[in-house]
């Protein structure tokens, strides 16, 4: 047996998340499949997030065992083919220790959320960023951002779906910036953290366009967090500007 | 009557180009009848540039004239809710003199070409990039691009459907760069002119990637030039790359 370590760019839109799920398409249950149909062998891939449907990612890590003799390269190159005409990439594979594990070696997690600041609606762009037509104050956010970093019982933006058993996190990086992209003026939010809680990203993004908006000071964001209530959350940002990023492992530059 | 230009940002993927055409959707037809939509006019509209069926554009300019008494601001909101679900939106709107024409007073033109450089079929950025899977060396594409600056007969890097009078053009800028894109290691190449000929950024760009690639040489490239002959020509890039970045006018800045 071989343990492959799989980086996987996709674009979210067409599936049910990440994960494999009875109701519909997911990245899971495309990669699974054409690694079967390459080697033949009913495999389970596991990844170091599980991104909810619509939810991007440039470079998700992930692994499969294999029993075949068959080396990295040609695995990519045989399940990129057979993942046409999914938007599912494999971009990189490598050979692993038995005891390397996408999700559970995980020591690190990168988020980037892309909101369009334009009242145009979004063409080239459409499905990859979430338009927001009110002018933001991206200072105003980032200063508003820094609250949150930390550890926190981040309870207010979790959903209520999440099934981790606690709710406290420690939040390692929380940036707001404005940038030129080609959606218009583009705000950027880059969240990094060991883990995750289910839709952390989203609601805490969603509560600081508000502040962007003027509509939530940086106490109203404070207040939020300290409430530990869901019924706190002013927002959850939609799923289309939110990209999984990068998952770092032991041994690995930060 | 008032004459008002507007800035359209485009996906060129649904539409047979620009123009409006008889046998299926166009950007122009869609303005159009946004436009009559909004006013109850039926206009015809001129744009800055003819782009091909796939062709992109972020900021082409165009212009359509409007007897009805109606602010730039209502008209633009106006159109972009028509244009729905259309992947176009007007960007900018703003009256302007009768004698303005966002053809004939464009006095510049610029291209972007971009090329995703790797092995893994594309996902987010499919149908917005060119992917060449062979290494691409970027600066002998540069330097082999200096050879077709200036004033040439391009009639080697011209469509067969080509309807300019004069295959002399001058072309004032073609620099190709690395760059780190979504769609992983990019490869970028910038082309400014008065006006080009049909398929003149997509036939460089062709010609270019067999540089980048090894297959043609410095001088290859100087003699396809020379031969004026489209025979010599060695590939015309896909239209998913391209896209038309800005138009320039008379006391605008470069």
């Amino acid at each position: 047996m071989t343990r492959f370590a799989l980086t996987l760019e996709f674009d979210g839109g067409p599936f049910m998340g990440l994960q494999r799920q009875d109701h519909g398409p997911s990245v899971q249950q495309s990669v699974e499949e054409a690694v079967e149909a390459i080697t033949g062998e009913a495999v389970r891939m596991h990844a170091a997030g599980r991104t909810d449907t619509g939810v991007h990612a440039l470079a998700m890590r992930a692994h499969v065992d294999i029993e075949k003799d068959i080396d990295a390269f040609r695995l990519m190159e045989g399940v990129n083919a057979k993942l046409r005409p999914d938007p599912i990439a494999v971009t990189a594979c490598e050979v692993v220790p038995d005891d390397w594990h996408a999700r559970f070696s995980c020591v690190g997690r990168a988020y980037v959320y892309r909101i369009a600041n334009r009242r145009a609606p979004l063409t080239l762009e459409r499905g990859r960023m979430w338009q927001v037509a009110a002018p933001l104050d991206a200072a105003a956010m980032h200063s508003a951002a820094q609250h949150l970093v930390g550890c926190h019982d981040f309870t207010t933006f979790r959903s209520a779906h999440c099934q981790a058993q606690s709710p406290l996190k420690t939040l390692d990086r929380l940036d707001v910036e404005r940038a030129e992209g080609t959606g218009g003026s583009e705000v950027r939010i880059h969240a990094e953290a060991r883990s995750f809680l289910h839709h952390q990203v989203r609601s805490m993004v969603g509560c600081l366009a508000l502040v962007g908006m003027g509509r939530w000071s940086e106490d109203d964001m404070r207040q939020a967090l300290e409430a530990c209530d869901r019924q706190a959350l002013g927002l959850n940002a939609p799923p289309d500007g939110l990209y999984f990023v990068k998952a770092r492992y032991e041994g690995e530059a930060p």
